[in-house]
C-alpha cells in the first residue's frame, strides 16, 4: 500500500466516523429496501490481517470485488487492513458493535471469549480442508456456528483456508516430547493451550519482533501459515529447521463474520449475493494458497530452509494432550460438545473413506513424484 | 421429478422453440442492456445427466437457484434433464448452435471431436481436485480452455467436481495387467483409449443397460463415479469387486459451457453473477461429494461390496500406457501440448509438495484412525 492511500483512508476514517455510528450504516438506513430495488449501500469491513498477506488478506479484497460487480457497483464493502479501524485481533468486536459492518478473521483468535470459537475454524488434529469444508456447508457446521454467534449479534460465512499449514521454523531440531520442555515457541492460542500439556511455553508476541526474538534466542521457534506466506518472512536465516505439518491447523478456516443486524437490514437479494460471493471468495484463497505454494516450498528449500517432519513420538503425545483438552470441554461447555462431536461423527468417517480413492491416487502420484517420472 | 413437472416442462419447450432460435434468446435481445439497468433474462440450461445424480445434475440446479437469488428472480435458468431437449453427450453441441445458453456437462464426453475438450476435465494420472481447481483458477488452466472454446462459440466456467472417483464394479478379480486382456469394461471415452493399450475392450452402454449386461457377462466391468452415486445403481449384487483408484479420472471437473454470444449480450453484472455463482455451485459440488461419500461407502461395505486397490502392477502399466498416447498428442495437437504442458509443470510440484504438511497430516490421522483411536 503507498503512503498517499495511507493518508486518503485515514481522511476518509475521520468522516466517516462523524456522529459515532459509522455513515456507511446511516446510509443504509436511509435507504430502506422496499423503496429502491437496488440501493446504494456502502460497508466496511475490517480484516485481521496485513496487506503484505496477499493472498489472505487479499481474500477480502476478492469478496469486495466480487459483490460490486454483482451488483453494478452499488454494494461497497471498503476493506480496511489490520490496525486501520481496530488492532486486528479485535475485528470481530469492531462486527459486533457496529464500528465496521463486516471482520474478516479466524475464529480462533477468539478462543478465549470461548472455545467453540475456535472450533469452527481449526483445533487440533480436526479435519483438513476439503473435509473440513464438506462438514460446513453440508455436515451442519456452519448452521451451528452461526447458532451460537446469533446471541453475540453475528453471522458468518466461511472466508477462506490455507490447506494443513507447516509447523514453523525451529533454531533447532526436536525430536523427542523431551526436546519440547520449556521450548519458547510464538503459536496461536488455543494450540498453544494443548501443547503446553508437553512442557512447551507457548509465546505472544507481534509479528514485527518475531525476526529479532528468534534471531537472539529470546524465543526457540515460531509458526505461521505455509511457504507462500512463510517465504516473505525470512525466518529460515535465523531458524532454519522447517517443520510439518502444522496439526494444530490441519484446514482452519478464515470466516467472514457480519454484524447481525446490518446483515438483516441489507435487501434480500443483496444477502444472497454476500452469501454467494463469500463462497466463493472462500474456494478462491484455498486455490491461490494451492497454487502458490509448492512453488515458495521448492524456492524455501532451494534457500537453504531444513525440511523436517514432526517425530510419530511428538505427534501422537500431542494427539493425547488435545484429547485431554476435549475431554474437559466436553464435559463442561455444551456448545462445543455438540460442535466438536459433530466433526467427530464425520472425522471419523471420513478418514476411513480417504483411504481408499483419494489416498491411493495421491499416493501413487507422490509415488512417481520420488521416482522422478512426473 | 413428478410426472406434472415434465408435461409442464414440455409444453414449455414447445412454446419456446418458435421461431427456431429460441424465445429466451430473442427476450434477451430486445431488452438491451443500456436501457433497463436489471432486465428479464430467461436461459435455458440442458444437464448431460438424469435428476436422479441429484449430486451431478444438482449442480445445475444449485447455480440457477444462486443466480436467481442474486438478481432478485430476473436472470432464470431454467434446467432441463439428459435427454428432455437433446441427449445427455450432446449438450456442448446445443449450446454451441444456441438451441441452449447454456450445458452443464464434462470437457472429457466430447474428446472425439479434440481430446483438448477432455483436457481441463480430467485424464489419466492428472491432478486431483484440489491441485486441479488451483490449476483451473490460478494456474491459467481456464484461460487455456476458454482460448480453445472461443472458436467453438463457447465459454467456460468450471461447474464442479466429483473428487478422486472409484475404479468401477468388477465381477471377478483382476490382479495382474494379463488380467485385463480381453476384459469388457464400461469405461468413459479417453480413458478407454489408454486402456486399451493393456486389452481392455472398452464398451459403450447406455446407462439403464448396464445392469442386465453385467448380470449376464456380456460385460464385464463398469466405472460410475463414486460410492454415492454407485450405492443407486445396485452393482454390487452382479459385479461385488469394488476397485479404486479410479486414475483415469483423479479429479475431474465438471463444466458450465456457454453458448459464447449469449453470454456477451447479458448485462456486464449478469456475466458477473454467473461466473461467480459457477464458483460457488462449483466448489459446492465437490463439498457435497465428500459429505456423502464416506457414509454411502460404508453403506455399500455392510452391504457386501469387496473393496479391491488396483495392483501396483496394473497402476505403473497404466502410467506408462498413458505416457505413451501422450507423447504422440504432444507432438501433433498445439493446444494439447500447451495445456499438457501447463498441468504437467504445476504436477511435478504439487505432488513432491503434498508430500509434506497435506499428506503427513491426513496419513498420521489415516493412521489413527486404522488404530481406531477416532
Amino acid at each position: 500500500m503507498t503512503k498517499k492511500n495511507n493518508f486518503d483512508r485515514r481522511t476518509f476514517l475521520t468522516r466517516a466516523s462523524i456522529g459515532g455510528a459509522s455513515a456507511a450504516a446511516a446510509a443504509t438506513l436511509a435507504a430502506p429496501a422496499i423503496a429502491q430495488e437496488a440501493p446504494t449501500v456502502n460497508w466496511r469491513l475490517t480484516s485481521s490481517f496485513p496487506p503484505s498477506l496477499d493472498t489472505i488478506y487479499g481474500g477480502a479484497n476478492t469478496l469486495s470485488e466480487m459483490v460490486s460487480e454483482c451488483t453494478d457497483g452499488k454494494f461497497n464493502i471498503q476493506v480496511f487492513a489490520a490496525g486501520e479501524i481496530v488492532p486486528g485481533l479485535q475485528a470481530v468486536d469492531a462486527a459486533m458493535d457496529n464500528t465496521v459492518e463486516m471482520a474478516h478473521t479466524v475464529g480462533y483468535y477468539y478462543w478465549g471469549k470461548d472455545p467453540v470459537w475456535a472450533v469452527a475454524s481449526a483445533i487440533p488434529f480436526a479435519l483438513s480442508a476439503r473435509a473440513h469444508n464438506a462438514w460446513l456447508y453440508h455436515g451442519g457446521g456452519q448452521d451451528l456456528y452461526n447458532k451460537f454467534l446469533e446471541p453475540q449479534g453475528l453471522i458468518s460465512h466461511p472466508g477462506g483456508n490455507t490447506g494443513t499449514q507447516m509447523g514453523g521454523w525451529f533454531r533447532n531440531e526436536v525430536n523427542t516430547v523431551a526436546d519440547l520442555e520449556g521450548l519458547k515457541f510464538r503459536v496461536g492460542g488455543f494450540a498453544g493451550r494443548i501443547l503446553e500439556k508437553l512442557g512447551v511455553v507457548p509465546q505472544q508476541l507481534a509479528g514485527g519482533e518475531l525476526y529479532a526474538a528468534l534471531e537472539r534466542g529470546t524465543i526457540d521457534a515460531v509458526e505461521w501459515v505455509g511457504p507462500y506466506d512463510d517465504e516473505k518472512l525470512g525466518f529460515l536465516q535465523v531458524a532454519p529447521y522447517y517443520y510439518y505439518p502444522g496439526y494444530w491447523e490441519g484446514g482452519p478456516s478464515v470466516h467472514f463474520f457480519m454484524n447481525k443486524s446490518a446483515h438483516d437490514d441489507l435487501p434480500e437479494h443483496y444477502r444472497n449475493v454476500l452469501k454467494h460471493c463469500c463462497r466463493a471468495a472462500d474456494a478462491d484463497m484455498l486455490q491461490k494458497y494451492d497454487y502458490l505454494n509448492p512453488t515458495a516450498l521448492q524456492n524455501l528449500v532451494d534457500d537453504g530452509a531444513q525440511l523436517r517432519q514432526f517425530s510419530q513420538e511428538i505427534m501422537e503425545a500431542s494427539y493425547n494432550a488435545a484429547n485431554e483438552v476435549y475431554a474437559e470441554l466436553e464435559g463442561t461447555n455444551e456448545a462445543f460438545n455438540e460442535m466438536w462431536g459433530s466433526i467427530k461423527e464425520f472425522r471419523e468417517k471420513w478418514y476411513k473413506y480417504l483411504q481408499t480413492a483419494e489416498a491411493t491416487y495421491d499416493g501413487f502420484m507422490m509415488w512417481q513424484q520420488g521416482q522422478g517420472n512426473l
